[in-house]
């Protein structure tokens, strides 16, 4: 056996099986050794969707998904969506072919400083040069992957390690997850005794029903508020789930969401900040007399903390809110009524990978009664998440995904359309095209940018010449519709939740702002 | 007038009136200030489409092109086809918008180390941070980018830099090229006494027909060989215009073509190294006993070095070579019948964006004796350049360009073709479908890899689903056709070249190996 073999063996022998896979030259003896292995690899056409499928899947599973990249270019295409399942805190174990360790001092044309780019990361990197080394370097980046808190790993494998003879060992090793910061007694006691009517427990991260409903209770006990973050990597909403109240993107109305509260208790999210700096608006949201505590830190799962802050506190039981599921909408098609439609025809168990930006506006409120479901986010801003995320959701689950696009957020990662195809995936692509970047509408007013003229108004314009979107899906294997009521995006909603493999819906909407 | 003002007058004062952009919040004053500015912005709707057209801008013209892009990730998406540039010794200037500097602290969602990501581009690199200061950067930016050698700089404009007030000073300031390293009398002295039968020339870069001429007289006079790199960024070409010995691209292949050469002298070209590493071949890809001598460092003009080493010589005028062009193919279409395609139909003054990887093996030779012509390469092998460097080429030139693209390359930067569509560019595409990454096919066998399944043999296939090519061109607001033999594929040449505006022509084809 080989370097890439001892890879596999060690991916397998700790759980991770799935790799989105965008090989080269310099990966071709770990795409041999698939053959020998019960490692999945999933083939994306860019690096971005590869890195974007494997943040999807560890959104679902908690667990690690493996990437296959080509050097540097691979990486750097990569590069954004690891930036997003950074700010998640995905646990993702990129494996990066580079050049033979002695072809790497030649500054042969693919030579690059892939380190650099990885660093940028803020998670765990090694370069792994000798054979002998693969299984526990691999292991070390499962390891320093899971965390907690859950990081992007990148492990640099050099050619002739992948290609150099190795002997199997007894055991393959075992990634050891480090012990989870569970707070101290300390700190549940400061917490409990911090809590108040004028206290917000600020929820964040990857977010269960129980999660929820063990902050509310924690919560109701001393008249605090439930917040939560506004991109979490996955929360779970929907009838009988405790919702918390979202912090709004607009940090101006943030700012007064946060005006009467004078302690914030951190649970697994960070303290609120504007998500741009706007002249004249504070870029701290919380007011100066706040005290921030931390219960738990970013990354790291809340249950059992939670659990120990309820029986601090003896909270007692909390009744859920109960509320309607909007009726079906009929007529024009706006921001209004496509969310009413998505709320109206939604599964029980749908995963939502939300990226439909401006569009949006309306759809927390209208899903808020809808079945159980999960609710996927942007977490770090960089935009083409939406369908590389769906993919992995849909790889790692087995439960629907429903992806909600932009005209302007699509076009950065339209290649995942095609492996949705090609692994007949259960997503439904809505996407919506206002025929312009809306949401720079909105955040140019913002930072008090004045347009005058034609040359600035069309860089806010994709509809010259217009996309056709429908037929780029199906160009790539997705079969298509265009709706253009109200009534006919339930149909194709729901006939696209009774049919197996991933659908396409356009959706021609005015913008809403 | 704020910085962002000061910044687009002094690329303008420095001749840099080409943007190509890709815009978000934090860049929203600069796209302000397009409208009292004769910068022309040309949106793209993925920043690798950006950043690879502002390499063919500046491979077609020698000079620097800007981009603008939205922070970390916006610099990440840009970043593959930025190391093709860096390869090619390309100037071009970035403006990566960042958050204000006192929101920097605050780890906000976009928040990440731009510096790290851009210092992996081994180019320029400076953070602005006070407008005051913006003009002086963006000068510095600019002779940073031209140097020479050409280099990718890279401006990181904090968002307070860009929207604070600034005066405006009585000149903008004008970056200067750093005198080139032209080199020394001894050294034309020593390249001169070197020269002989066991000698040759390797040139690369930036080649016109001229400096081709003056290279291949240097060679004559001493019986030395005339050899070029197997990348080279341009190249003149065509009827009447010196041919060089191109270096195979196959390792294998190319240690035989040096075996005899014990002097090597390098005019702005690199010493050349096996493309990737393979086991039991060498990766240096000269002899042992091989001198190897630099006239001009790679990145920097050779023409007035050649000449002065022809003088040295009193090099003797040389004849070119002429021969005949293919007759126009008929029947079935093949790498062959491609080939011939291309050279048959081919107009003088055409500019040639290869990406065609495999099925491009027989392009060099059958368009030998066309009408002189421009052919740009790989030159940092990051796949995804063929169409965005046709845009770059397009608007900087006025001439037709042809991007000669593979199925697996399109998939990386597809989305240049809406750029193409929107800019009206004289660009026709030619996509060969052969369903599969041929290259790796190759690859594998090369590094020895033995694939013996299903699970890698996969990773090869790019026709399950089939792309139909065509119509993600259509998508996007290209017309597009789909030929099937060589007699339509000439036609469909020919009527795209007789008009303005961009062109697509799938042609399937079976793959070369």
């Amino acid at each position: 056996m080989n370097g890439a073999d001892a890879l596999l063996a060690t991916l397998s022998a700790n759980g991770v099986t799935i790799c989105f896979a965008n090989p080269g030259t310099s990966e071709m003896h770990f795409v041999a050794g698939l053959d020998q292995s019960d490692v999945r690899a999933v083939l994306c056409l860019f690096e971005g969707v590869a890195t974007g499928a494997a943040d999807g899947y560890a959104r679902v599973t908690g667990q690690p998904a493996a990437t296959l990249l080509h050097l540097g270019p691979g990486l750097g295409n990569g590069w954004a969506n690891l930036h997003n399942a950074r700010r998640a805190h995905s646990p993702i174990v990129n494996i990066v072919g580079d050049h033979a360790t002695y072809h790497a001092a030649l500054d042969a044309p693919l030579q690059s400083d892939i380190g650099a780019v990885a660093s940028a990361l803020n998670g765990w990197f090694r370069r792994v040069e000798r054979s002998v080394d693969v299984a526990a370097d691999a292991a070390a980046a499962i390891a320093g992957a899971i965390g907690p808190p859950g990081r992007v790993a990148t492990l640099v494998l050099a050619a002739d390690a992948s290609w150099d003879e190795v002997s199997a060992p007894p055991a393959w090793p075992r990634a050891r997850a480090s012990a989870p910061a569970a707070p101290d007694a300390e700190t549940i006691t400061r917490v409990a005794g911090a809590l108040g009517p004028d206290a917000a427990l600020l929820v964040g991260g990857r977010l269960d029903a129980d999660t929820l409903a063990l902050a509310a209770r924690v919560c109701r006990a001393r008249g605090a508020r439930l917040m939560m973050e506004t991109f979490p990597a996955l929360v779970e909403r929907g009838a009988g789930v405790v919702e918390a109240e979202r912090v709004i993107y607009l940090s101006e109305f943030a700012i007064h969401q946060f005006a009467s509260v004078r302690t914030l208790v951190l649970v697994g999210a960070s303290e609120p900040v504007g998500f741009f700096a706007y002249p004249h608006v504070p870029s701290r949201l919380l007011n100066e007399e706040c005290e921030v505590l931390q219960l738990v830190a970013p990354g790291v799962a809340a249950t059992s903390a939670l659990a120990r802050l309820a029986d601090e506190l003896d909270a007692p039981d909390i009744e859920v809110s109960v509320g309607d599921v909007p009726a079906r909408p009929r007529g024009e098609l706006s921001a209004r009524t496509f969310a009413d439609a998505v709320a109206a025809t939604m599964p029980e168990g749908l995963i939502v990978a939300d990226e439909s930006n401006t569009s949006g506006v309306h759809l927390f409120e209208a899903t808020r009664f809808a079945p159980r479901h999960r609710w996927m986010t942007l977490t770090g801003g960089a935009i083409g998440y939406g369908l590389p995320v769906a993919v992995g959701a849909a790889v790692a689950s087995g439960s629907r995904v429903l992806a909600l696009e932009s005209d302007g957020s699509l076009m950065y990662t339209p290649q995942a359309l095609w492996t949705m195809a090609r692994e007949n995936l259960d997503v439904t692509v809505v996407a919506l095209a206002n025929g312009r970047y809306a949401i720079l509408d909105l955040e140019r007013q913002r930072v008090g940018a004045v347009l005058a003229g034609a040359p600035s108004e069309q860089l806010f314009d994709l509809d010259r010449p217009r996309l056709d979107l429908a037929a780029l899906a199906r160009a790539q294997g997705v079969p298509a519709v265009t709706v253009t009521s109200a009534e006919a995006l339930c149909d194709a909603l729901e006939d696209s939740y009774a049919r197996r493999g991933p659908s396409f819906i356009e959706v021609r909407l005015a913008p809403a702002f």
